[in-house]
């Protein structure tokens, strides 16, 4: 999911001093996912992807100002791939109601999780106010494409509010936070019940 | 609610300088609350309070080490007087269902904050590692007294997990402090829905 866009030539091949940045942008982001899993949120410092990577510091400086800006890089791209991961299962329309669209939802987003656990320790355990400013972004975005899908498929009334469905996020994104609090790989105890706890309410919208 | 325990005698009356210890603890924390108030969370800082009350500083650093021992002070007593309010209102029984008992709950809350609003500021903008454990306990210790009556009052089910109730008081907590971030006073229909997602919620463990 390390394709990097920024130096490519709007045409052509990148020229060779473009294509060493896209290789240590790319170097760099890898090494801050690594760090991240095996020693978390603290562990993943500039200097410790300088000797993970070999690449001097000032050149790391010549990227990313600071940590906090290779934490929001990496957390663009983690919410880029799973944009593109909802969108296409909301596309596949196998939920038959209120229930399995709100199952096969987080069930996406726990996968998702488990697959990169330095997005859980990005996205709970370190969020930095610039993340926080990607996560709000990102839990906006999702909510209205929700509310429309549910809406779409006739799982809630026509004119549910779009601030029931934004709650039901923030909601849930609550108890996913203390799932992931709970255990590293998210408790399974506390998932079941952040989809009880949606269906339960949107429930109440049902057409 | 300012009676200061802090520096009485286990019996007969405070010696002067105790005394005026006590006034001037008092003092500070009056002052700050006024000025959370008045001037938000950026604005209580000890050198306003310094001037509010004419204490010098080093007075004030005598009592309190930071602004953060000012905030805390301040939570706690709000929290101890909630507690009283809280458990006084279920002792009145009045609630015959659910809905009723998390509305009366609810109802509760959000008139103590409307009648604090220094005690928003703290609990909901300006929230320091601090006042976020005193937040916890509270949050915990309160979702316990919660479930206990909910069991006892035949509520909900017998067997209800309290993982269930403390992930109700997550959520809800999570939705009153969107409520406060959308209007200073707690917006009316986020509120709403805070009692609607939360009763949903519960009546699923109804017995």
């Amino acid at each position: 999911m390390f394709e990097n866009k920024a130096g490519s030539q709007p045409s052509g091949r990148p020229a060779p001093v473009q294509r060493r940045g896209v290789e240590r942008v790319r170097a760099i982001l890898e090494a801050a996912e690594v760090l991240l899993c095996e020693q978390g949120y603290e562990g993943s410092t500039l200097k410790a992807i300088g000797e993970r990577t070999g690449i001097p510091q000032a050149s790391i400086y010549h990227y990313f100002g600071d940590r906090n800006q290779v934490d929001v890089e990496l957390a663009r791209r983690h919410v880029h791939e799973l944009d593109i991961r909802i969108i296409a299962a909301l596309e596949r329309r196998v939920s038959k109601n209120l229930n399995q669209a709100i199952v096969v939802y987080v069930d996406l987003l726990l996968t998702y999780f488990r697959e990169f656990p330095a997005f859980v320790e990005l996205w709970y355990f370190g969020r930095s106010p610039a993340v926080a400013e990607v996560a709000q972004a990102f839990d906006e975005a999702q909510a209205e494409l929700f509310w429309r899908y549910l809406i779409d498929r006739n799982f809630i009334g026509a004119d549910t509010p779009r601030l029931v469905v934004e709650l039901a996020f923030e909601a849930g994104n609550k108890l996913f936070d203390a799932a992931f609090r709970r255990s590293r790989s998210g408790d399974e105890l506390t998932i079941a019940e952040t989809k009880r706890l949606i269906n339960a309410y949107l429930s109440t919208y049902a057409p």
